[in-house]
């Protein structure tokens, strides 16, 4: 690292080396932070906004704890960027989420430092309370636990359920509430106009957090006339205000501090030294700004949440001028809007998704009919299930990954109901970048095994619009799993939408011996495939065939696989632990047919991040995969 | 029905006969309720406690709604027996919770006044949420939607993001929260303190709320000395406690009101005609008594949650005075306190069954390292991986049903972080009465596909407490999964336990030509079965092997019996879709072995009520499916 660029920061590899460091530098320390974060994520892209907006938090965490003993959880850990440059990362900080380098996310096996793994949201509150009370059953009753989570967050089911039992335990944590009134998309609910009551509450909340303090008598100022009964009302008030009973945190048993100027590092340390020292559980609530440092991620706090590749002075995002195939997303985002022109049935639901699922574009032209619920996916789920049961249709916008915390929901409140609610299951399969914590690798086989269920997958752009088309026209819930990322075809508008069969798959390429069966994108990986076993002169050819619907399957499609080849290979981009390949091997030995099936998709492990390609390839399915499997299933024929 | 003994409820087939009645005469019709739930539930176990709280709450909604044009949602729904009474079921109410009768849970199958399913905890708001935008999109704007919610089921995250939610609309919806301070097991949480602290503060509420009815002007009685910064503080909490911003639901953006007597019919209707009136969502508080007009099901709440068969007069439970297997529960209850001695790290979690699960046991003895965590699926799994990240060993009890809660949390922060918590999981497979709402039926599909997970099954008691024992040495998360009810063992107590090693399974029987492969329970089924197969002459010995191990699964003892056998009949107490016969099919095909493979188990739809073997002989895994399934194999040699 350049110690001219960076003077104080190339002196830092861990912690320790900060906390030698005098009060009066942290400023400094904080402006070199950010300028690290902004000049690496510029050319590598990662999260920017949220961990420009937390420089200051982990200065102050890392200056006042003694970590890695004391232990720190990062709520979903996207803004936990300065925190990796300040443990041990610092120079491998360029290869952020890139195959092999460190991840974007806080990762135990990557570091010490990293007392919990996150990426998904509202988990840091259970994981530090269960980390807490382990330090009091250890005996280690100095030892300090952490979360911080952002005010998104707040918004998940599980951070009420934490603070309701950590509210009943005296376990020594502190929660700090990274506040930057934004999730990754504006956010919504009424939690959200709740902590910006508390926040524009500043100055009472000194006031009372001055008489916690024991500096101000809470009895002595005041003399009330008397009206019985009134002056109860008032006492109870008085109390309300002067206790701190007034706040939903407290409401729950958990002391509440507030609100700190989160980028202001020096009030930061200086209120978590005061806190740290009083025992229970507690929160801090911390007003920071999105993006800070870079003005254009001020101005424009969704964009520059992710914002790729970007010029570190201006801002100015790199704009691709070839045309090029659609973002899948995008392609949803178009076609319900058009779909619920015609068919005012039509809702959308996101959980705080939004522009990421490409919602908004449905939010912009008819925003009474579509709902950003917050960050609450198994709420999101049976409210869709809610609207179902009188006769609305929604289409809930939800990743895969996500989908995973509404999973009971999906089983109990849409299918066991028999309510055709729309799953339209974004990022399905493997998403990259963002790695483990975020892959679509289970939606197919844990989708599978539920009754009543109606499982799709678009293998291009042209059937994402037409299943959509087609699923207001279901008696049953409908899932629609498509991947991130860009589709196949540049032009891609169908003039007319019509509807696909359910159950019905197609029949692509006829070949013989060898039967390549595949649903949704990895689909398109076969006519490359056959390519290479055209250019390796081994006379093989074989079928394809693309189910499209996982559940119902295509008994015809399959039969015909069955009958007319000896060696079938099924390829998903989901785990082969309980997917189609399991799906094909079932109907194989239902049917007693003696065709052998080879499965290709996402082994039984956690697959790291890298680019798609390179997690395709790793995993075997990509095009080379598939020809090799072909040409493996030939030699046994 | 006897119209001498009923005089009343013999005339009320539907809510439009109750609406007929005077106000005068529906405290009788109450009594006589409470009575026919008695009399009937005495004589056919169910649940009784919670609906002898809710029965003026039942009369009160049908008596002041238009049912069933207005939706009620019942939360979690074992309350509902007065209001299936009231609603065209009051004859069929002796089938209840039987095969082939009404469900124990609302059903939308069952009838149009059952206007969401329910069974599970925390999802009314949302669903009611759903139905009540989708009046107004509808232009129903007189339609009224009522969810019904426990105070246990208040402690759930779900509930949390459906307030916050619904605070956001303007959705006109009445949530009435049912507040017997009890959920199935003693409440626990801060939550419950907190309602506790409101309920006891019903004379401010009702001030409160006579304030917000326009009754008092809210300055004139006000006359406070200048001292102007605590006037300000004070006038602050005046307006929380006059405008009623002092309280956790109105933080939410959700109207409050109460406390109201829940078993004061007339006072329920009162308020209800009222508050029907005010747009938006609003709350209603109502504290009911767990029980009520029983006198020992008043005292002993926990135990008449559901009692089984009882003396209606006196409550008196029928006790089984002849020896006979323990249940599984009580087994995993004895056995974490037999451990948990000898390993100071071993802590019990449970989210609100304590004396289901029998973690009673633990909680008398060693309360310190046992934690009731509520309703809250998702937080028990997150703080137990922070315990275990922090070195304990978690043993979280939870039902096989309502670990579908956790789903995410245990791919994500438990299999992902490779933390060895110990999910023992009860209840699973066929649960019987309770239905389809409760089974157990998709376990050992859903944690099949999850890398990094053990999965268990025990046979009998015996390996319950071996795999118990075990289960503290592993580095991985493991589930121990076990059935509801009796085991099959009178001297079940080990001298001493042992380790099983981790992925073995044992071959029971040695035969030929068939291989029966069993995990768990079923396992015992094949006794029986081979007993059929000599009965009846058949001449087939099949070999038996309990696989104890779902994953990994035990490859040696698979080659073995793919070796030695033509024909492998898989039998598991789960969906057939992608469980243990799923996981056999895969390793015939991996191997290239030319065995058939036959799968008994759940079959792919969500199976009713009744009893276990009832249900098992549905499903043509009991002792005769098995041996069938072995003859139509035979067959085909």
């Amino acid at each position: 690292m350049d110690s001219a660029k960076y003077k104080l920061l190339s002196q830092i590899l861990r912690p320790s080396d900060l906390r030698n460091l005098k009060l009066e530098q942290l400023n400094d320390v904080c402006e070199e932070l950010r300028k690290y974060i902004i000049e690496v994520i510029s050319q590598h892209p990662g999260h920017l906004g949220s961990s420009l907006g937390a420089v200051e938090l982990a200065v102050a965490i890392h200056y006042v704890f003694d970590t890695p003993y004391d232990n720190v959880v990062w709520d979903v850990g996207h803004q936990a960027y300065a925190h990796k440059i300040l443990t041990e990362r610092r120079d491998k900080f360029t290869t952020i989420r890139q195959f092999g380098g460190i991840s974007g996310f806080p990762k135990m096996s990557e570091s010490e430092y990293d007392s919990f793994g996150t990426g998904h949201a509202s988990t840091s509150v259970s994981a530090a309370l269960g980390m807490a009370l382990s330090a009091q059953f250890k005996g280690e009753f100095t030892r300090q636990t952490i979360a911080v989570v952002g005010d998104g967050a707040a918004t998940g089911g599980m951070i009420y359920e934490a603070l309701n039992n950590a509210g009943a335990t005296k376990a020594n944590m502190i929660i700090i509430l990274n506040d930057n009134g934004i999730a990754i998309d504006k956010n919504t609910g009424a939690m959200n106009d709740y902590l910006m009551s508390l926040s524009l509450s500043k100055k009472y909340n000194n006031f009372r957090d001055k008489i916690w303090n024991g500096l101000v008598n809470r009895n002595e100022r005041l003399h009330i006339e008397k009206n019985h009964f009134v002056i109860q009302q008032l006492k109870r008030g008085m109390k309300a205000s002067i206790l701190g009973k007034n706040n939903l945190f407290e409401d729950l048993g958990v002391r509440y501090f507030g609100t700190a100027n989160g980028n202001d590092v020096l009030q930061v340390i200086d209120i978590l030294q005061q806190i740290k020292e009083i025992k229970g559980p507690k929160i801090l609530h911390c007003i920071t700004v999105k993006g800070r440092g870079l003005a254009a991620a001020e101005q424009d706090q969704i964009k520059f949440h992710a914002p790729g590749i970007f010029n570190p002075e201006t801002g100015e995002t790199v704009k691709d001028s070839t045309q090029c195939p659609p973002k899948f997303q995008d392609v949803f985002g178009e076609t319900i809007v058009r779909i619920a022109e015609e068919n005012g049935d039509i809702v959308g639901i996101s959980p705080a998704m939004l522009s990421g699922s490409s919602l908004d574009k449905m939010m912009e032209v008819m925003p009474d009919r579509c709902f950003d619920v917050g960050i609450a996916e198994e709420h999101a789920v049976t409210f869709a299930a809610g609207l179902a049961a009188r006769k609305m249709r929604p289409y809930l916008a939800i990743y895969s990954t996500f989908l995973q915390r509404g999973y009971d929901q999906v089983i109990h409140d849409v299918a066991l109901q028999k309510l055709p609610v729309v799953f339209c299951i974004d990022r399905a399969g493997l998403v990259g970048e963002d790695g483990p914590t975020h892959h679509g690798a289970f939606d197919l086989a844990y989708l599978r095994s539920i009754p009543n269920m109606i499982i799709s997958a678009p293998m291009d752009e042209f059937q994402l619009q037409n299943l959509m088309f087609s699923a207001q026209y279901t008696t049953l819930p409908m899932a629609i799993r498509y991947p991130r990322g860009k589709g196949s075809n540049i032009n891609w508008r169908l003039d007319k939408l019509s509807q696909i069969a359910i159950g019905r798959g197609r029949k692509l390429v006829e070949g013989k011996d060898v039967a390549i069966i595949t649903i949704g994108k990895p689909g398109t990986f076969v006519s490359k495939a056959l390519e290479i076993l055209k250019e390796r002169n081994t006379g093989i050819h074989p079928s394809h065939y693309d189910m499209i619907f996982l559940k119902p399957i295509d008994v015809d499609l399959l039969e015909d696989a069955c009958t007319k080849h000896k060696y079938i290979i099924t390829v998903e981009d989901g785990t082969i632990v309980g997917g189609l390949g399991s799906a094909v091997l079932e109907y194989v030995s239902d049917r007693g047919y003696d065709c052998k099936v080879k499965r290709l998709g996402i082994p039984d492990d956690f697959i790291g991040q890298g680019k798609p390609a390179e997690l395709y390839h790793l995993c075997g399915f990509d095009a080379e995969g598939i020809a090799n499997a072909v040409i493996s299933a030939s030699l046994f024929r």
